[in-house]
C-alpha cells in the first residue's frame, strides 16, 4: 500500500507522496495511474517528497526535501508555482519539517525555492527574478489582435492588457492564441488576458502552452501582475490576481517576486502498490 | 473526518461512503464537493451506503443496503449499471455483507437489484427486463442519418448498428445526435453506435443524454447487445461489449438481462467533514 494525499492550489491539483529514501521511484506509468482522474486518484501532476541526495543533478543541500514534480502524462517537470505551495503545506502538515520553522527550503529542478506558511491556509513562495523587456509582441485570437507584453518568470509569458473584465470574460479560449513574430517564443508561450478589477486588483484568464485554458497558472499570475504594474509605471508593490480557480497575491520588490496563495490538502488515503507495474505485467500477458 | 473510497467500473467512477444510520445526509453542495475532480475527490457520482429503512419511499426490506446514488451535480439519480457493480464490490470489501453470501441484494431508487461477485474483480448484476419494440427511429449526426433500434433498459436508448468498428471510431461524438420523430423520446435518449467485432462480440461508443460521450454506460451496453442480438435473430445468449473504458458481458435469458463487468476500488481515504457546509458558512460571511 502507498500513502497519498490529494491537494490543490487555486484548483491546480496534485497527488502527493512521501518517499524519503527514494525507495519507490515513479515510472511514467505509475505517474499516469496516480494522476488518472477515473482509474486512479487524479490530478494535474504528482508531487513526490524525496530527500535531495537521491536526485540526480541536485547539487544543493542533500538533506533538503526535493519536490519531484511530474506532469500527469508522466513527464518530468521543472517547477510549478501552485504545486510548490501545496508541497510546502504538505511537508508541514505531515511533520516532515519542524512546526516552528520560519521558512521551508525546497529543492526543485529549477533550483532552490523558499516558502513561508502565512496562515489562513496560505503559503508564500519566492518566485525569483522576473524579466519584462520593453518591446511588445502581437497576440491574436480568432480575428482579434493585441499588443502583448513578454514576461519571463523562468518560463515564457505574453500578457494582453484588456480594458474591462467583461472583455476578458467574453474571450473564446477553446482555441489557441497565436503570436508574431513567430520566433519570439521558439518553445511556445503561456498567454494571459488581464483586466483591472479594483485598486491593485486584476482579473486574469490564461491559456497554458500545450494544455489549453486552465483555472490557474502560478507563474502566469506573476507575469500578469508585472505587466500591469509596468503599464501603470509602478515598480514595487502588491497586486491581487483573480483567476477562475481562486485568488492569489503577487508582491514585487525590485526584480524579485513573491506569490502568496491558498494551499489545500483535501484528503489522505491509501492505495495498492505497485499498481502500475502490476498492470504492465497483465498487459504483457495479454 | 469522513472515510471514503474511490472506485470505478469500466472507468465510470464514484466516491463511496458508508452512513449506515443516515447520520450524514448529503446536501447537494456536499455531493458537488466530493465529486469535484480538482477541489474534492472526484467522480461521475457519489454512492452512499445507507440502510433502506432511512430512505423515504423505500418499501422493500428495511435492513437492505440502499445505494443512495447522486450525480456529480448533486441531483438524485435512480440507477447506474456500472455504479451498482462498484457498490456491491464495496459492500463486500468493507465487510458490510457476509463474506460467504451467494448474492447481494441492493436497494436502489429503481427498485431491488441483485449482484453476484463472480471473481477476477468482476460483478454480475441482474438488470431486469429489457424491452425492444420492432419499430425504428431515425438518428442523425451532423449530415449522416441511420435507422436506430429503441431499447428500454429502465432508461431509454437508441442503438445504431454500423458495419465496421472503423465506422464507429470515425464518428464525431463531440456534438449531440438528433432523432426523429422528436416525440419518440420526450425526456431525451442515450444513443449507442455499435459494430460487430468477432463472434458475439461488439464494440460500442455512447452519447449519454445530458452528459455527452462517455467511456462507458452500463445500461447502454445492455441496449447495444439487445439490438445486435435482435438483428441477428437471436433471443437468449451472451455478448461481450467493448466500450472505451473496458469490457463487459451481457447475458439474456428471455426478457431478462444480466450485466457482468469489472468493479475496482482504487483507494480508501479520509477527508474533513462537513467541508461543504463549512464552505457555505464562509460564503455567507463574505
Amino acid at each position: 500500500m502507498v500513502r497519498f494525499a490529494k491537494g490543490h492550489g487555486t484548483r491546480n491539483d496534485f497527488v502527493l507522496l512521501t518517499d524519503e529514501h527514494d525507495q519507490q521511484p515513479l515510472s511514467a506509468a505509475d505517474v499516469r495511474h496516480l494522476a488518472d482522474r477515473r482509474g486512479g486518484i487524479g490530478g494535474d501532476g504528482v508531487l513526490r517528497a524525496v530527500r535531495g541526495r537521491h536526485i540526480e543533478g541536485w547539487s544543493g543541500d542533500p538533506d533538503l526535501w526535493f519536490m519531484d514534480y511530474r506532469n500527469a502524462d508522466g513527464s518530468v517537470a521543472e517547477m510549478c508555482g501552485n504545486g510548490v505551495r501545496v508541497f510546502a503545506h504538505y511537508l508541514r502538515e505531515q511533520g516532515l519539517v519542524p512546526e516552528d520553522a520560519d521558512h521551508i527550503d525546497i529543492g526543485t529542478r529549477a533550483g532552490l525555492r523558499t516558502a513561508w506558511i502565512v496562515g489562513d491556509g496560505r503559503v508564500r513562495v519566492a518566485m525569483g527574478r522576473v524579466q519584462a523587456p520593453h518591446e511588445t509582441v502581437c497576440v491574436s485570437l480568432e480575428d482579434q489582435s493585441w499588443d502583448a507584453a513578454p514576461v519571463d518568470v523562468g518560463n515564457p509569458h505574453a500578457v494582453v492588457l484588456l480594458p474591462t473584465t467583461d472583455s476578458v470574460a467574453a474571450l473564446d479560449l477553446s482555441v489557441s492564441p497565436r503570436w508574431e513574430p513567430a520566433d519570439a517564443f521558439p518553445y511556445g508561450v503561456n498567454v494571459e488576458f488581464v483586466a483591472p478589477h479594483g485598486d491593485h486588483r486584476i482579473r486574469m484568464r490564461v491559456y497554458e502552452r500545450g494544455v489549453g485554458e486552465t483555472e490557474s497558472c502560478g507563474t502566469g499570475t506573476v507575469a500578469a501582475a508585472r505587466a500591469t504594474a509596468n503599464a501603470a509605471g509602478e515598480r514595487d508593490g502588491v497586486w491581487t490576481v483573480e483567476v477562475p480557480g481562486g485568488e492569489v497575491e503577487v508582491a514585487f520588490v525590485g526584480d524579485e517576486a513573491w506569490l502568496t496563495g491558498p494551499a489545500v490538502i483535501v484528503a489522505h488515503g491509501d492505495m495498492e502498490w505497485p499498481v502500475a507495474s502490476e498492470r504492465r505485467e497483465e498487459e504483457g500477458n495479454d
